[in-house]
């Protein structure tokens, strides 16, 4: 990984992670990054959207309106966070409790995904979020497909931190009469609830009732 | 709520949620916001902190770093997103497909806590990260409390955006041979985990085991 200033992680470094493998396996578990980039305003705005990783880079689409345009037009740096929340860390002491989390944060100019690319890139993100329901549906539109905006942002320079350990209460608090451990916490599904306008008696397919969402970790 | 250029909803502006109890709603589900700054070279940095309401402000805890400690110094802009992923929403097209989900956007200068509240500020986070935990803790000795770092934003300038819709196809998409609907997305907790340097046979509280968030939704 190429250690830039910006990606060095400052504040608990012990947790930084190096390997291409860590930072995959988080942006493959994630359905949703924060994207931070400046307003020509100069103040930051955070904006969540829908994300998938799409070999060396990731792919991100949803509220592209004005904020953004004028900030992919100029191609300053943006910072997309990914964050995963595992676990809840109790210690002895408020001091010491903690979470459990991966996070990954990925710095660079992020560019629209090409016109010619679009259905290609649309299927990458919908596959990731939805899998298994892009050859259920009908292909996009022309109309549709100009109508969708893709980002994307290469996988060049980025940081991983995970926090996995337990409670780690020094010596003189060990005795103290509670207990301490880890809240383990995942995403779960709940029952699929069918849209009111559902015609044909179609059954709920299996690859939502098992999406992998539900049943990570 | 006073209504800023900032947080003004853009795109999908019928999402918008204008009342005070939705923001507060949102901001006491949430385990984690997503803190955006400019860093002084002019990039933005997003970084997931642990968060909790108190009462008109944000109280934030995490990483507070060098990244961060510039941009307090100066008392820059900040901003605080938080996002809750509340499900996967299956249309009959790529196009129409979504997440439900509800997002804040709070602007403003952060504080760093007072030395003389900063007690009371951790107390009000820990119980809301870990309700009921409080009480079973010793309190913080003064070395902690010095070493902690708790910011605030103030409730001021601050949008909410609520997508929780079912699909929403075109007619001529009705007909399509495909289930159409949402699966419902929430947290969930596992079986707690002992720490493994756990002595005296403390047992799991019921407060762990019966985490709010582990029953949101």
């Amino acid at each position: 990984m190429p250690m830039s200033d910006r990606t060095r992680v400052r504040r608990l470094p012990e947790k930084a992670v190096s390997d291409r493998a860590a930072l995959d396996a988080v942006l493959d578990e994630a359905l949703v990054a924060h994207v931070g980039c400046v307003d020509p305003a100069g103040y930051p705005v955070v904006i969540p959207m829908a994300c998938a990783r799409d070999g060396d880079r990731v792919l991100l689409h949803g509220s592209t309106g004005s904020r953004l345009t004028s900030v992919l037009a100029g191609g300053a740096t943006a910072c997309v966070t990914v964050t995963l929340l595992d676990g809840l860390v109790y210690a002895r002491s408020a001091f010491e409790s903690s979470m459990h989390y991966r996070c990954v944060m990925v710095f660079g100019a992020l560019t629209r995904v090409a016109d010619d690319e679009v259905e290609a890139a649309l299927r990458v993100l919908t596959e990731h979020l939805q899998p298994g329901r892009w050859d259920e549906l009908r292909a996009p539109s022309r109309k549709e497909l100009a109508a969708t905006s893709v980002l994307a942002l290469p996988l060049d320079e980025w940081s991983v931190k995970v926090s996995d350990a337990p409670p780690d209460d020094p010596s003189s608090d060990l005795d103290a009469p509670v207990w301490a451990g880890v809240l383990p916490l995942r995403t779960a599904g709940g029952v699929p609830v069918d849209a009111p306008d559902l015609r044909g008696g179609h059954a709920v397919p299996g690859h939502v009732v098992r999406h992998p969402i539900t049943s990570s970790r």
